[in-house]
């Protein structure tokens, strides 16, 4: 499990957690803030193709979440010294474009999107935190939680495609695209954030590291799919 | 400061306060409920008209916060074993008409609307309370604070009313607006809502009792104003 980071340091990252002063764990909240506030107004925006009120109720208590979590992201870097603006700046872009090749045209996809997006980000975060030092994982885990929410969807999803095929067949190719655009915009981030990246080969190994975590990604995002009958 | 209600029950409001189970109540955590939600839509559109990130953060934690208000409400409705949705259902009409009445044009006018319109709900809605049993009245304190929220328009508003004479003139017809709205929405529900209008009249004495809150309310409001440099 012994692993060589870009940085020359040899170690065991289930005994020797990279430290909280490693200069990506600054990118790393910054890029989850970013995230937060996306995903909120993302969220809010959606919302309006809900057909009922209740699920408008339901997108607005995830919405919120979202904002709570920002705060605490907010929070963390400015323990850092770090202003959450300043440093979100870098990760605009990326994270828009996510949001613009993904823009739900029903209720469903949008619905499928909320559920598959969360899961991604967990995935991949709850992996990095996992070679983090507790103080900095706890924020990264905290900000993870409360996905809880997005759980409303199985439900309705699953009732939409049991009774339609030509559903069942679009939201899969929507399901899939999701996970290519998550997987293409944080290629992009990393080929502009040094610090970040060093940090994610650090906490993942090596590149073969990434790719394995790429494929766990996939693995557990085909789950999720199946979940919803799709 | 004897006071007869519609209900025929003569009592001081200052050592008297309204029973929780005034089927008024209901109402009255109803209304504010599908307040919370209207306006957290409301908010995370007008966001779209802020020119900065900044101004985006600080409207979706507003947004937020009207949220942890909504699930305030609908906990306190189903102690008293009514369900949210049901009970907001006859409010929908009045709010949906009020935002629509008063649909920003500009991020200026916006944030306009948040300042004014916290103001008019929790000079309304804290007169209200003032009248009510200490368990309901906590309720209602609660949702209505966290106001400061709102705080950060001041500032900018004041900024641009000092610099444009016209800016000024149409924002002071706008926070006219905002208020002949609401009030006109207010009456609207409580021709409504016999409960609803009973808890209102038993909290401020009679109908010259709403006569004199209005008036008050028009106080505040230009102070208000004034504060905005308006």
């Amino acid at each position: 499990m012994g692993a060589q980071s870009t940085l020359g340091v040899s170690f065991d990252p289930a005994t020797s957690p990279i430290a909280a002063d490693h200069p990506g764990v600054t990118d790393l909240f910054a890029v989850l803030a970013y995230g937060e506030i996306s995903a909120f107004y993302r969220l809010a925006e959606e919302a309006k193709l809900s057909p009922t009120l209740r699920g408008k109720v339901a997108v607005a208590k995830m919405a919120s979440a979202e904002m709570d979590h920002f705060k605490t992201l907010e929070a963390a870097l400015a323990e850092r010294g770090v202003e959450v603006f300043d440093a979100m700046a870098p990760f605009v872009r990326a994270l828009d474009a996510y949001h613009a090749s993904t823009d739900p045209s029903t209720w469903l996809e949008s619905m499928v999107k909320f559920y598959v997006g969360d899961g991604i980000a967990a995935d991949f975060y709850g992996e990095i935190a996992g070679a983090l030092s507790p103080e900095v994982a706890t924020v990264v885990h905290d900000v993870l939680a409360e996905t809880s929410h997005s759980e409303f969807v199985v439900e309705e999803v699953r009732r939409a495609v049991s009774t339609s095929r030509s559903e069942r067949d679009r939201l899969t190719l929507w399901g899939r695209r999701l996970l290519g655009e998550a997987i293409t915009q944080a290629q992009y981030v990393m080929a502009q954030r040094d610090e970040l990246t060093d940090l994610v080969l650090t906490a993942t190994g090596d590149l073969n590291g990434i790719a394995a975590l790429f494929e766990r990604m996939q693995t557990s995002h085909a789950e999720r799919m199946a979940v919803l009958g799709i």
